[in-house]
């Protein structure tokens, strides 16, 4: 258990640390002490600064992943789960710029080995999109030309979120989530 | 025109770099050295690797202005000019896709002032696209509930092709720019 917190502690440092400013700005000296932790402290729970990116991409790729396949799980017809995938996907990304921010635009400087971790995860939960576009292209409901492409610019619309999004800014978590459900019915020819 | 040549070769050299790794992680003697110059001469041009990031932001970011204006020029109706604007948007990121990483995912290392700077054209790139919108829906051919929120998502569409776009991948910028093109004209309710 205090394992765990102290892992929790330093991801948390991180992310703090990356956020201000930038993954290769920021030395693992500096969240260790922001943890609270000697480096070599650090070192046994992560033993390379890479490794702790890994650790918050990890987490936070699950935690999307299951953040989407609850919301399809919620409907049953095409145009429902579309909406409840949507709305949640775009929900965790205004809620967890931050985080977002990290783990979709520092991902080149994870290890080979990391980054084929973390696609098959994005490809699952981009998989989960093509499958309700699929869905709704069959049963007549949706009128999309090219599902990938589509599949892409509707993951667009929440993943930019992480670049635009502030905590002070016009719109709510909720209200992003609301207004992009309907552009993306919009999208897909549903409205 | 010397002074011209060694500064293009020094933003080319640090683009290249900065693509590859971060703007972070590469040093100003790994770019000197790229662009065939001692640091000292390079100081010459860019006294800090900041000025660089600048000099490589402002010119994107102009260029992109240009590029809008333009597309904007070319139409007269509302749906035409978001048709034109969407489409050379698009293209510009997915041909530029490197540059435009690094000028949309770096900014916070700017100084306030460049940041400033930089702002102002990016503000008035989103300017003409919600000026656009404004006419779509003044003249009735839009049906948009809240412009603000629609020009943040075809802004988002647009930037977001600098994260996932790839040059073997399996569209090229101009198949990008008409599918894109085709999704804001539903996303504005005029498709």
């Amino acid at each position: 258990m205090r394992g765990e917190s102290t892992r929790a502690r330093l991801t948390e440092a991180a992310l703090t640390a990356w956020a201000a400013g930038s993954y290769h700005g920021t030395g693992t000296r500096e969240i260790a002490e922001a943890a609270g932790l000697s480096q070599a402290a650090m070192y046994i729970h992560y033993p390379t600064k890479e490794d702790l990116l890994f650790q918050i991409a990890l987490d936070g790729h699950k935690e999307i992943e299951a953040v989407v396949l609850a919301a399809e799980a919620r409907a049953s017809n095409p145009a429902d789960r579309l909406r409840e995938w949507v709305h949640d996907f775009v929900t965790w990304h205004a809620k967890s710029h931050t985080r977002a921010r990290v783990i979709n635009y520092e991902m080149r400087a994870l290890s080979p080995d990391h980054a084929r971790e973390i696609a098959k995860i994005r490809r699952n939960i981009g998989f989960v999109l093509r499958r309700i576009l699929g869905d709704g292209l069959e049963s007549g409901v949706f009128r999309v030309g090219d599902t990938g492409i589509t599949a892409n610019a509707i993951v667009s619309l929440g993943i930019d979120i992480a670049r635009w999004y502030r905590d002070d800014g016009a719109w709510s978590p909720e209200e992003v989530a609301q207004r992009y459900t309907d552009l993306a019915m919009r999208i897909v020819g549903a409205a």
